[in-house]
């Protein structure tokens, strides 16, 4: 696409909703952000964290979101039913339902809250790596739409080689392409940008997909705009792969090492060839 | 308690539960399971996982586990509402509100799953430790009831002693007290044995409490009958402390090193004395 001062970046697109009576919404799925069986996780995610973020009585930011993937998302349009569940002094508990037709595709629990002036501080270390033009830009297939939204400088675990791997550790810088500015729901999408944990293992495309995905922010929105259209270091790894579900791990720091969020997901698989 | 052959174990009484119409189950706070302020998070997170693992047309085990903990449950008796929101070929999408007196107190949404025979592999170590018996018993303070179900003994960060501290690692040996099998349940409300990793970094009390824990059970049923009654490793850290909110992770490994679950919480806290 051109990146013209008027052309709408696409992850916009999948941010965009048509408010209808009460709290529900309207969002329609962008063909730029398609996996390989229905939409990517991650704008599913997204749209449902910007669905809550978007109520008028929403206070605080993003906390945590926890998104079950429940059935393929269809390609065209959805409705996100909102609830605001409890308001406490410091915190909002919301949940989303994504349906199509009646038919129930995701559901979402988000934690709004309000940081406040109190002791802080991070504990966990990013990697210590190089600048991110001393890496390889990773090359996608094709197929994989949704990864050609973003650039991904590859440090450690690229795309699978064909080769089985011991380790199912991936590390790479990433940033939107074309540029776009972080906010909470790309941060919400980045956590899942790392392809399933067990093709990393396997070293070939299995089946596999999110079944449910729990994301906590630690960056305020101060944060976020610091980092603006920057690299953000990703990394990610499963634990254990069991009887045909596997965890992933995800955490993103900031270029300067502010941990942005960390994630888990759980993922089903095969292990036969992808159908 | 005396541990007679006719006496139950407190825990079990905490999975008690009265079936009501339709999906609904009634159950009651145990008072041996009591923290600071109303009860132990793990047992709210074991008595929802229990509701909807009693389900007649439940098929699988767990898989995944997300509670939000959105206001104190009082003592006394509290309804729990299940759904079952989908049904695919390998799992089953479940939730649940825990209400008292119609106010909502706590949501889960869990995934159930049957595991097959496919590739399967654990990356993650178990810490390299002695047996249980070379660590101390940790010393709990004595209000904090819940804590007395359980032997933990400390192989790293034990109860804050007054002093801050750098890290927020915890690692203990620990099972029930009285004896007791470890079902999913049970491992439910182990992964949330921790106390919040704030008090490990500013070394004393402060007002703190889970506001939506995940976890993600690598074990079947068979592993879990195979630990009975012996200690498991549980290891847990936070990654970083934000205004207000912190992440903290826990591991939790059989003693041959089988990596039971793996959970994630987001807690709310203040950096002012306890009130």
């Amino acid at each position: 696409m051109t990146t013209g001062q008027c052309t709408r970046h696409p992850f916009d697109a999948v941010l965009e909703l048509e408010f209808l009576d009460g709290r529900g919404v309207r969002g329609r799925t962008v063909p730029e952000y398609a996996n390989m069986v229905g939409p990517f996780g991650g704008a599913t995610a997204a749209v449902l964290l910007r669905a809550i973020e978007a109520q008028p009585d929403r206070v605080g930011e993003p906390v945590a979101l926890t998104v079950t993937y429940a059935a393929p998302i269809a390609y065209g349009e959805f409705d996100v039913d909102v609830d605001l569940v409890r308001i406490n002094r410091t915190n909002q508990h919301w949940m989303a339902r994504l349906t199509q037709g009646g038919e129930m595709k995701s559901t979402a629990m988000a934690i709004f809250g309000t940081r406040r002036q109190v002791w802080s501080d991070t504990e966990e270390v990013m990697p210590a790596v190089g600048e991110p033009h001393a890496y390889p830009v990773a090359v996608w297939p094709p197929l994989v739409r949704f990864l050609h939204n973003y650039e991904a400088r590859v440090v450690d675990g690229g795309p699978p080689t064909g080769e089985a791997a011991p380790s199912s550790v991936s590390t790479f810088w990433v940033r939107h392409t074309p540029a776009r500015r972080l906010d909470f729901p790309a941060l919400a999408a980045l956590a899942d940008v790392f392809f399933p944990r067990i093709f990393a293992r396997l070293g070939r495309l299995v089946p596999a997909g999110t079944v449910s995905m729990t994301t906590f922010f630690h960056a305020d929105a101060a944060e976020l705009e610091r980092v603006g259209e920057d690299y953000i270091l990703a990394t990610a790894r499963g634990h254990r792969f069991a009887g045909g579900f596997f965890d992933q791990s995800a955490q993103l720091f900031s270029r300067g090492g502010a941990l942005l969020a960390t994630s888990n997901q759980v993922v089903y698989y095969k292990d036969s060839g992808l159908q």
